[in-house]
């Protein structure tokens, strides 16, 4: 079941087929759903023969790099663009400077997402933010759309699916999102390899230092809360990335006990980026709303100013007001 | 695609149609495909108006018992069975002195598993190696019995696939795995609350002292193997069984280092269980059954006796002898 008309899919065809230049883009900080729906999309128009480009708009994760055709993407922000897709993007502010930049100069904007927080930005908006993932919607649509799969397509959509369900963990996971992974499967999907370098694939030091990490973690509200932190100098030193240390915010969440996770995290720049994950009980894109964040339900961020006492305090103050 | 015949399925038929007194067992050591395949089959047959018992050979571990209806399993062994239906068990010593005394006084013997060890010991052998679990092929088996799924049968179904899948990340994972899951869901497996207390519901106190575990965690041949350990003392001071802690394994196998993840438990009653998990590319089911143990390409087991450190070196003595 999908959330849009077909009415919508008559339009998306009918947009498309009277563009020449297309651009797809996604939000900033890449991550699999972003990143695999993107590159569908992309592989998809070409083979359909249209003039299309995919833009990278920020630094890619190393355990991403094997998405097909990645190497594709283009950051070129000199575009002469009809149509801009956006896929996976709640909002323009996620687009960064370049993306805005793309955004304000085209004249269709196809805005294809599944965050319940989607602004709805687009002249068509096909948002569904019921669905597992913009990766599963991108599916439906090219069912409808009677495009046909390939194994780069299906490996890039799968690798989306997978990884904003947590590996089907989450609850937005349904019987739907089993079927589209069984089809994509059947398609070509690479699902050996996609589930070996997504989750068997950890930086060895990063899982070394994630023990570290883990071991000094704080446990509040009679341990419904964990706060877990990591600074630059720490990174430095092991010559590690923030998305190598991607799974220390799930491990004290996936406890009988905790209830909400929260990982302080020192961005390269400055300034500190806070990350949330619940189970299904606490909505967190409310808690990092309230710092001018957002997210899903079950898992959001925020950025919130201060050294990393402050943070601590003003997340902790925040926190207070949670009605257990 | 199963690798039985429509005759196997008649036959089957045919025998419970004969009989008066079914019996289910699985092995010792119960795990989320054992339990999970043993009471759907029961569920199943109950429902079918046939008189049976499900059989508990051994403690059920605390993470699984929330399957429907757990608390219907007997021990009673004063059983007059005629026909015994073992499933998820690849030889009779499996099933321990309960279950061997109940197998050698059954007339009709119908061994259901996918383990490629499997001695097809049954007067009716269904053996499936190349499905994913016991719980996938029960799911054909009562599809093509036209058996009807209701929500208990669905949610102990669903939870072995998970579990026996690692969460659908082995290779032993297919399309039609996740076919099976989606119609298991339909047919109202509790996926979100089966999801919840397999993966988000472990021991606080477990996964604090993994963490310990873990940053003691010896690692050998240029990183390709890592050796972990636990010994019953500090499992007592905890208060913890050695179920609690059957992540530790996982967590260094599914690095872009580690080949062969070995977990060396002392056992409640004295001598050691060693634990084996690789990914793709080594059979560790060589090195357990090596020392008299078994399982599958990723995940095998075996006993070692002698104390910690010997238990260690005869183990390096036998990892010396891989060609990596």
């Amino acid at each position: 079941m999908v959330n849009y008309s077909v009415d919508d899919i008559k339009e998306f065809e009918n947009i498309i087929e009277n563009s020449k230049n297309i651009a797809i883009i996604s939000h900033m900080s890449p991550d699999g759903d972003n990143l695999g729906s993107l590159l569908a999309m992309y592989l998809a128009l070409k083979k359909e023969g249209k003039k299309v480009i995919g833009l990278e708009l920020d630094e890619i994760p190393k355990y991403l790099n094997f998405l097909p055709k990645i190497e594709e993407l283009s950051n070129d922000e000199n575009l002469n663009i009809d149509t801009l897709i956006t896929v996976d993007c709640a909002n323009t502010k996620l687009l960064g400077e370049l993306g805005r930049k793309v955004f304000d100069n085209s004249k269709n904007i196809i805005n294809i997402d599944h965050h319940k927080t989607n602004e709805n930005y687009g002249d068509l908006n096909i948002v569904d933010s019921k669905i597992s993932s913009t990766c599963e919607l991108v599916t439906n649509m090219f069912i409808d759309l009677n495009i046909s799969f390939d194994s780069e397509i299906s490996t890039a959509l799968f690798t989306g699916i997978c990884t904003d369900t947590g590996r089907f963990l989450y609850n937005s996971t349904t019987q739907d999102t089993f079927k589209i992974a069984s089809l994509l499967i059947e398609n070509g999907a690479d699902k050996n390899f996609i589930m070996e370098r997504l989750f068997q694939s950890h930086d060895l030091l990063a899982r070394k230092l994630s023990t570290q990490i883990l071991s000094k973690s704080e446990f509040l509200y009679n341990n419904k809360v964990v706060i877990s932190s990591i600074t630059n100098d720490i990174l430095d030193k092991y010559n590690l990335k923030i998305t190598d240390l991607n799974d220390v915010i799930n491990y004290y969440r996936d406890t009988n006990e905790v209830e909400i996770s929260c990982f302080i995290k020192e961005k390269p720049e400055g300034g500190f980026k806070v990350s949330f994950r619940s189970k299904n009980h606490i909505d967190v894109s409310q808690i990092a709303e309230s710092f001018g964040g957002g997210g899903h339900f079950s898992a959001a961020a925020c950025q919130i100013d201060g050294d990393l006492n402050e943070v601590k305090e003003k997340l902790i103050k925040r926190l207070d007001n949670i009605e257990w």
